[in-house]
């Protein structure tokens, strides 16, 4: 079946078409490849931050990709959603031997690249070593932490496999809100978990359904008659056969989107009873006597969800790497039409030599480059921010744990403003890059679907997008409402090509769009939700602010590396002025933080001239991803560029053909050689029967 | 299974929680539906376009949704590929037996309900009675019309079944660039049709993996070695047993983003035989002697694309109207979080009262009620245009022929214009209403990822949106290249209100960003590449100035109905100030049609206004739109408004509850208990083993 260019037999006819051969796709991206203008090696050091985290990234891949179990295949795209689940068991159950003999960091690192190649499997174990043992390690005490995660090995992915209760039907987001309650029962020493009402049954639980055999239940702590709140409770959900505990209903929420592979699960409870010390005793405490010791912040409970987001950042720039290099490598290697200045004769034109397919695909490439820096500073933030604050709890010192939970309102605006922009862009990106490889981008195999519908919920899950911008704004406007950046313009049309103004731009449009908001909300009576459209704009910029920096800043401590300068310089720039400056021209045309001059230049012309300068570096710049083709897992997107034998040879090794007949092959012949009307109306409206009948 | 409320038995508790009761979101919606200010059935008219056509829809959908193979049922989300395959040919079997006995006229409009509710069925028979059908009724000469549709029975879906060879593996929209030839054979009177390489196999065919005994192929006429381009020919794939005919090679492309139910497939032909008659020779014949006589207008061979894209503008209020009913009814039921201004004891606030929610949905719905009318006008203009060339073509009249083809460029012109902009926008509404029901957006039953999997294909197909983009594009520029209309702004603050004063600052817009666009144009050597992003927006902003238009103009024919007006005027505003004014302000800004303190305005405070003044209609707008549950097919957006327990049903219908373990549960378990490391390791690493092993 696999297919070889052959030479038509009509290799002599007159005619605007040569099809003396078949197209040569490869080539052309091996082409653009050998003339990179820099070293790919170095460019990847940039993206991963250094030449060791890059290293290690590799390392992994291959390890995973060499795995027979663990390796992503175009076989996933045909996978139903019974086998998706059970597939995830096995590499769940496989992934659990690396657990044996690695450490707990590379086992992080190892699952941050299993997000991009495999999302159900990460989700599906991140729930229980990510969302469960990080509520317990984040709300339990040291000796409850030893206790569930190694004296019962649970971090080993043994004995015991845990979910993360906090979501209920009627109730996402809303934490606070939540209504299921764990009673405290002073005579039996014991908590009563118990569902009230069919809104608050726990909902969207991911391993619950199949998996989970205890669950962090996130529930209202009711002591004497008094509600305290939203705590943490272990409560056992199976034992150790797998069979329900008694009280314990659940059931299979069924088909989603996306993320097949992992069984989201309903869970209802009926007076579970539970000992006291399953209750999560970091922050707050409850005595046999029935006292409570409550926590000093509230917040430190949902850290597990904030760290979620910083790594949906890393995740942004790996799965727009992925599919912009899809996209990417399919648009070189692609020719359709001929350009408006072709002469006639010449071949068809490459894809992305048109500067509308240009303009469509390279600021998200321009995008993915900022996102890798900011995804690391952000890392980077996030770590050194915990290592504080756990370093506080061990000490109890109060003074510390202030200064640290100060650092971690900042990591929350900045995590949660990122988070949203970051998801929302990615979401963004996978679809453009699907449209633009036409036709072919709606096929399985090209990656981009389930792509898409496995992203889609990152842009909700752990804190709706939308909810982390009306949050993050309203921060955002107690600290710039009060600075006044005046009212003239700041860029003029000679400063399009300086990052830094672009920089300085958004930071302006930021003040003055806050400065507006601020004077609606006082007409309004401080009424913040009326203004939610507004804080949700502020966040994004200071998204935008935040990479753009952060971008710029990686360059500017690169500025040694000759080669890689130049190229990064436009790459900058291209963000500023497509994904910031166009994006938001609206933004900054009304608050007069850019002439119409400048903003028309930059739409019709600026942008296209980018485009072009960063044409002839696309190919380097994806292979700089350095993304095997496992982790690319599209045949039209593979690295040795053959589109079309690759895409066919996977369509035919997938989908086997036999006599060219389906399985239900009868029903279509009896449909199609069917008896005539009148016959299988038995001739009752004949005219025979018409006599008959009417006499 | 099925979840009553029930009365917690923790009644007495201090706190901010009330579990008393579970959530009650059916009462909600119906109240607001008792409050409604206009006659919903006289709504439904105006949208339907008149009382005979609105009833006439409900009459089908109220046929179909009785109809036990026809209707859509929640079952439909957790179907196989291999599943959805086979019921789909159930229903078109079903369906071969509505069209023995109904007119052709009233099975496309029972066609156009199908489309919302089962699109990949609606694909699979459209390709054979829209596509292969009409490219013989579009192509082929009377005669040959006669045979295959009535002699044959194809009109019956009985004998035959076609599909549309039209795409190739390596040629998409370039339909001239084809590479798959017809070469006649004067000595056997007969064209060889061949498949020349790889990249020429006819690929995407819809209903060829399974399906289709014949194609549709379009191929390049070669005569005597002299190519003539591309013509349609029938070519049989399989007989009447279904075997594949000698010398054609079919395979199935395999999964898709979406639309499960269809058969896409390959096709290669290797000197595949057929008599000289199976060309379709309305406009093209090749005599005994290959005398070649050719066709007064190419584009007259696409006409069959022409006419899909003005069901595409259909399709795009239809899916709008159902995806804004389940999040608008979602939206009123939901409660979350307590609203900033909210007194304390206040229940938690229905989504839809924050000004945040309203903005991001009731644009849509607005947006929605201008599809309606827009999708109206469209298809009349377009059975107008179509009946007068078929008459020309009956007459011979070559004056008439040259009047038809004229109305068929404003025709395409308009139907392209608003086929891009209409599904691009239909794709985000679906996303932004999925996003809108937070994470129960992201589970199947709600309806959303399915529709945007299957919707997604409507940007590519029948005309690549960006590529229609292009040469809509390019029309425009000349048609308005010249026209100057100045360069002050015609739209200040108090024209807010004024959809007219709306749709001449779109005209505006449109001019000058064409002269904008000319400028560059004539810089660059008239390289219309260049400007291909640029032409994309003209494209936009035309399809909203017909949009807008045709609203205003139903409006003022609907102006006697006293009720319906004010609540039409308001979504005509709502509609030009945030999905054209809003969308487009960099453009409506950098071409000063609009002053900034103006847009100022609009973003932060008119729009607001115009949302919240529309609040109290919402729901007797979505329900204007008339959309059975089975049309809906979504609980959390079924009329009733009862969310929790209609979804909660859903899913456990749908997932009957066992005993908690799944079918692969022994994989779990055998994980979970597994042996501990060191036996697993059969004690080889241990002090004992190395001890012998070092000496």
């Amino acid at each position: 079946m696999a297919y070889n260019n052959t030479v038509a037999s009509l290799a002599q006819v007159t005619g605007s078409v040569d099809y003396s051969k078949g197209p040569d796709p490869s080539s052309l991206i091996q082409k653009e490849r050998a003339l990179a203008k820099f070293d790919m090696e170095q460019m990847n050091y940039f993206l991963e931050g250094s030449a060791e985290k890059a290293r290690e990234v590799r390392k992994f891949v291959s390890e995973m990709e060499r795995d027979p179990i663990l390796a992503a295949t175009t076989h996933d795209y045909d996978a139903t959603k019974a086998e998706h689940r059970e597939i995830t068991v096995k590499k769940i159950n496989r992934l659990s031997r690396y657990i044996e003999v690695e450490t707990f960091d590379q086992l992080e690192r190892r699952l941050s690249i299993v997000s991009v190649f495999d999302p159900s499997f990460h989700t599906r174990v991140g729930v229980h070593l990510g969302l469960f043992l990080g509520c317990i390690r984040g709300n339990g005490s040291t000796n409850q932490m030893q206790y569930w995660l190694l004296q019962k090995e649970a971090a080993y992915i043994k004995n015991l496999y845990g979910c993360f209760g906090m979501t209920e039907l009627a109730h996402g987001s809303n934490v606070a809100g939540l209504e299921t309650t764990a009673t405290f029962d002073e005579e039996e020493d014991q908590f009563v978990v118990h569902t009230p009402h069919l809104g608050a049954t726990k909902w969207w639980i991911g391993g619950a359904a199949h998996l989970a055999t205890h669950c962090a239940v996130y529930a209202r702590l009711i002591v004497k008659g008094k509600d305290y709140g939203v705590k943490t409770f272990i409560v056992p959900l199976r034992d150790a056969d797998h069979n329900l505990m008694p009280g314990v209903a659940i059931g299979d929420i069924g088909a989603k989107m996306g993320r097949d592979g992992i069984d989201n699960g309903w869970i209802q409870f009926s007076h579970v009873k539970i000992p006291r010390y399953f209750m999560l005793q970091k922050y707050c405490k409850v005595s046999e006597e029935g006292e409570v010791t409550e926590p000093p912040l509230n917040q430190l409970l949902y850290l597990a969800l904030l760290l979620g987001r910083v790594v949906m950042v890393k995740d942004a720039f790996r799965w727009s790497a992925r599919v912009i290099t899809i996209a990417i490598r399919y648009a070189v290697g692609r020719r359709q039409f001929q350009a408006a200045l072709a002469k006639k004769g010449d071949p068809e034109t490459q894809l992305l030599d048109y500067p509308l397919h240009q303009r469509r695909l390279i600021p998200i490439l321009a995008l993915t480059y900022a996102f890798s820096n900011g995804a690391n500073v952000l890392a980077e933030t996030s770590a050194s921010t915990m290592d504080e604050l756990d370093r506080a709890v061990a000490a109890d010192n109060k003074e510390q744990l202030n200064a640290g939970v100060d650092k971690m309102k900042s990591l929350f605006i900045a995590s949660g403003s990122l988070k949203s922009t970051c998801t929302w862009l990615t979401l963004a990106n996978i679809d453009e890059c699907r449209q633009a490889c036409g036709g072919h981008g709606y096929l399985s195999y090209a990656g981009f679907g389930k792509a898409f519908n496995d992203f889609a919920v990152q842009c909700t899950w752990e804190g709706d997008n939308n909810i982390l911008g009306m949050s993050v704004g309203k921060q955002l406007l107690k600290k710039f409402a009060a600075e006044l950046l005046g009212d003239t313009p700041v860029l003029q049309k000679q400063d399009l090509n300086s990052p830094t103004k672009i920089l300085y731009a958004i930071q302006t449009a930021l003040v003055r769009a806050c400065a507006r908001a601020d004077s609606v909300l006082s007409l309004k009576n401080g009424d913040t939700d009326y203004i939610g459209a507004d804080l949700v704009t502020l966040l994004k910029l200071l998204a935008h602010f935040f990479l753009l920096k952060a971008f710029l800043d990686k360059i500017d401590a690169t500025k040694d590396q000759k080669d890689l300068v130049p190229v990064l310089d436009l790459l900058a720039q291209l963000y500023g002025a497509a994904n910031v400056l166009e994006a938001f021209s609206g933004t900054f045309l009304t608050y007069s933080v850019v002439l119409t001059e400048a903003m028309a230049h930059n739409s019709t012309d600026h942008i296209a001239q980018l485009c072009a300068a960063l044409r002839p570096h696309v190919i380097p710049l994806t292979d700089s991803f350095m993304m095997s083709d496992m982790m690319i897992n599209a045949p039209i997107g593979y690295y040795n560029g053959d589109i079309y034998k690759n895409y066919f040879n996977t369509v035919t090794a997938n989908n086997p053909t036999t006599d060219g007949k389906a399985p239900y092959s009868a029903a279509i012949e009896n449909m199609l050689n069917r008896k005539s009307l009148e016959e299988r109306q038995r001739f009752e409206r004949e005219d025979e029967a018409a006599e008959i009948l009417s006499s």
